[in-house]
């Protein structure tokens, strides 16, 4: 793109937006350039800020009349660098941060609507306004945006009980990349008419459509939770347990997540919070919740079985929701403590939720020989089968080669190189290595179909051809 | 195609498939011709059994190069007709009926690995075998193959606390209509790595690709039951009932079923069976499962606080297994007493959960004015916003009349014309009065992307061009 034709695609954008729609100005556009881990700096030709659907469709339009590339942005909270432009100048960042309405919140049918821009801890505040729960929750909910968290399909502290965001997400509205909107806001639980075209937007990461608002699944409260943390001798024992709270306590299982005894290790040394049950090769901490009474009955057997059967060597169920808290606590402050330790490669992976045990074995075992003095930072949704196996390195290791070792792994045991961060830029290269060829072709014609000229965040998930 | 063309492929098929995979006499394909309701009878050039997922993909290629449509049949206990042949005497029954395998059953990482062939029944056998629970269940479940009830997403009894069958499907394996294999047998919970493409198959019905085999999620099995059956003054005191059973019971509730005076009226007219709780405007039945104990009380306080309320007249608690059984015979005879009673016309709509009075009510008014006669026979799943509104029609009614009536009402709700049984070649014709026209110019894109020569199960779900 010359650079006359990005100053028109500009002035035009201006004109349709106002002043309140458009970025311009460097240190205007510079939040919205960089990913807020900073590893993936780019350089707009702007910011469009549409305040409406409507004015969506015109910007898609106007790029499209230009040649210009769109990379649609939410709240910029991602991991994978999905959602922020690249060096060359000429992508339009289409910001959906003005676009905050709650369009609706029905507690009897267990709904809300939102746009795109509504901060996902804003709608979860609504939801409880109204006595309900939208389940999807992870650290950065204060500043993610619902759009995004479509886009992404995004994960979280919940999924083992109530699935990922595309479980939740029953009506969509769409932007497609010739402007046509398409409106399927329907507040349906059941509908089987005709294709389910939402489901192609959900964690495409803005590179087949732009999603402006949702209707989002609610649940009912829980009225009672139980938070426990348990040492257990070794994954195999922690899956065992899993199986065992399963058979006891059953859906109401919220959280169950494997944590390593070096991963506690950090959280002592940089965070000083130390476990209540002291030393552990591996800790469990699970958190189940209902509205039936028993619950706490359930847990506690759960915990009396798993010792008699030398499954947990200790083990504390929180008295309060105080000392649950300070049990979440441990596990919330791995990630920073990890950054305080030094430079680590993270991976967030998944395999059989029965292959776990196998592939810690092995990728501990690959590491070891075959890059000594890494040290591993293993935890994560065991419940989901999704662990962040975060390897800290020194100056003599490189983070490809981690890369490929550990994910050579994660192919022996039939597993994703991407649980639940996507792909966006940073491993777009590496998901051709680790998916069939029949899958990208797939993959790339989807892709035609839907954004045949290449405009819609081109680039991410998959490589430009 | 010219009948040359046609037995040139027929000889090719047989000289693939051998003699077990090939039916020719019509007497042989007589059962895979006309759905079972026999509403759309057809006429096939044969009927492919492939053995395997390479015979499946062979007989695609081979259809392929002759020009050849392809309809995939599974279990053939569809209601929309999506699964037979048309008239012409040219197109191919793909049956994947010969594909029976069961993979394998995973108790830990509760999952199920089965080829399309599979009888449903004998997948869930399998689970309860293991000791887990395959939860989609409904009344074909011992004819229908995996295969069918993945293509069209079925539903079923127990979508309220499950889902429909798109959110079981964690993997799934497909053949394209170029004949490719795309092998996407994953058993991830989590899996954000690229786009979702199995999602486009689930609830297809086999127009754009063929569904050979599926992992599937399991769930530990509850072992606690309760169900119930409550007299309610009118559907806006069932929809009260529902809030409250939500409140207390939580995602235990399994099925909450509305079910019409009318409807038990033909019941104890045709199947000799009464409600224990005698004569009501509209009854509720409810089941809910858990592994916790305190189900019972809770369904106990459920019953008494709708009592104390008014939003129950009546009702009674199952004190057994066989009254509870007894209590779902009510809801389980309603349709072989409809088809006892005389011609209906059969609705399966949805709407927002919260609108069910509201449609209710003036679907009834509209049929009185404008279709003066006609007697309404509506039940179903309440829970999930699906009803089946069915209507007992005379001579003198036009059953395409009362479809236009009633599915006027379903777009006044914003709801769906077919909220589980799919679109098929039964309502083609009203999704496009349905829908607005960017989603189906956009399924129609899909459609073009992934089977461009029109070959996959042409004019289902979409008529032709």
């Amino acid at each position: 793109m010359s650079r006359e034709t990005t100053q028109a695609l500009i002035e035009r954008l201006g004109q349709r937006l106002g002043p309140a729609g458009l970025l311009t100005a460097e240190s205007d556009v510079a939040p919205f350039a960089i990913d807020w881990r900073r590893l993936f700096p780019g350089r707009p030709a702007c910011v469009a800020r549409p305040g409406s659907t409507a004015e969506v469709a015109a910007v898609v339009r106007l790029c499209r009349e230009a040649g210009a590339a769109l990379v649609p942005q939410g709240g910029n909270t991602g991991l994978a660098g999905g959602a922020v432009p690249d060096g060359s100048g000429t992508q339009v960042v289409l910001s959906l941060a003005r676009m905050t309405a709650i369009r609706g919140v029905d507690p009897v049918g267990l709904t809300l609507t939102a746009e795109a821009g509504c901060v996902l801890k804003v709608a979860q505040d609504a939801a409880a306004a109204a006595g309900r729960l939208l389940p999807v929750s992870f650290a950065a909910e204060g500043s993610a945006l619902v759009g995004g968290v479509v886009a992404t399909n995004a994960g979280g502290i919940n999924v083992v009980r109530y699935g990922m965001t595309r479980g939740l997400v029953l009506g969509l509205e769409v932007v497609l990349a010739d402007g046509e909107v398409v409106d399927g806001l329907r507040a349906l639980r059941k509908d089987n008419a005709g294709y389910d075209w939402k489901q192609l937007f959900i964690g495409s990461e803005g590179t087949l459509g732009v999603v402006t608002a949702a209707v989002l699944r609610l649940a009912a409260r829980p009225r009672h939770a139980a938070t426990a943390l348990l040492a257990v001798p070794d994954p195999a024992a922690a899956l065992r347990l899993l199986t065992l709270a399963q058979e006891e306590v059953g859906d109401s299982i919220q959280a169950f997540e494997l944590i390593s005894g070096p991963s506690l290790g950090l959280v002592a040394k940089h965070a000083g919070l130390r476990s209540p049950i002291g030393e552990a090769g591996w800790s469990v901490l699970i958190e189940a919740a209902s509205s039936l009474p028993g619950l706490r009955d359930a847990m506690e057997a759960v915990l009396a079985t798993a010792l008699e059967r030398g499954d947990a060597v200790d083990g504390v169920l929180a008295e309060s929701g105080r000392q649950a808290a300070d049990l979440w606590a441990l596990r919330e402050s791995i990630t920073e403590s990890e950054a305080r330790e030094g430079t680590s490669v993270k991976h967030d992976v998944s395999v059989p939720i029965t292959a776990i045990p196998d592939f810690l074995e092995e990728a501990g075992r690959v590491l070891a020989a075959q890059a000594p003095g890494t040290r591993v930072n293993a935890f994560g949704h065991m419940g989901d089968g999704n662990i962040h196996y975060n390897v800290l390195i020194g100056p003599e290791h490189a983070a490809g080669t981690i890369n490929r070792l550990v994910h050579g792994v994660v192919d022996r045991h039939a597993g994703s190189i991407s649980a639940e961060h996507g792909i966006g830029q940073y491993r777009v290269d590496e998901l051709v290595r680790h998916r069939h060829p029949a899958e990208i072709a797939l993959a790339r014609r989807i892709k035609a179909a839907l954004d045949p000229d290449g405009l819609l965040n081109p680039g991410k998930v998959l490589a430009r051809d």
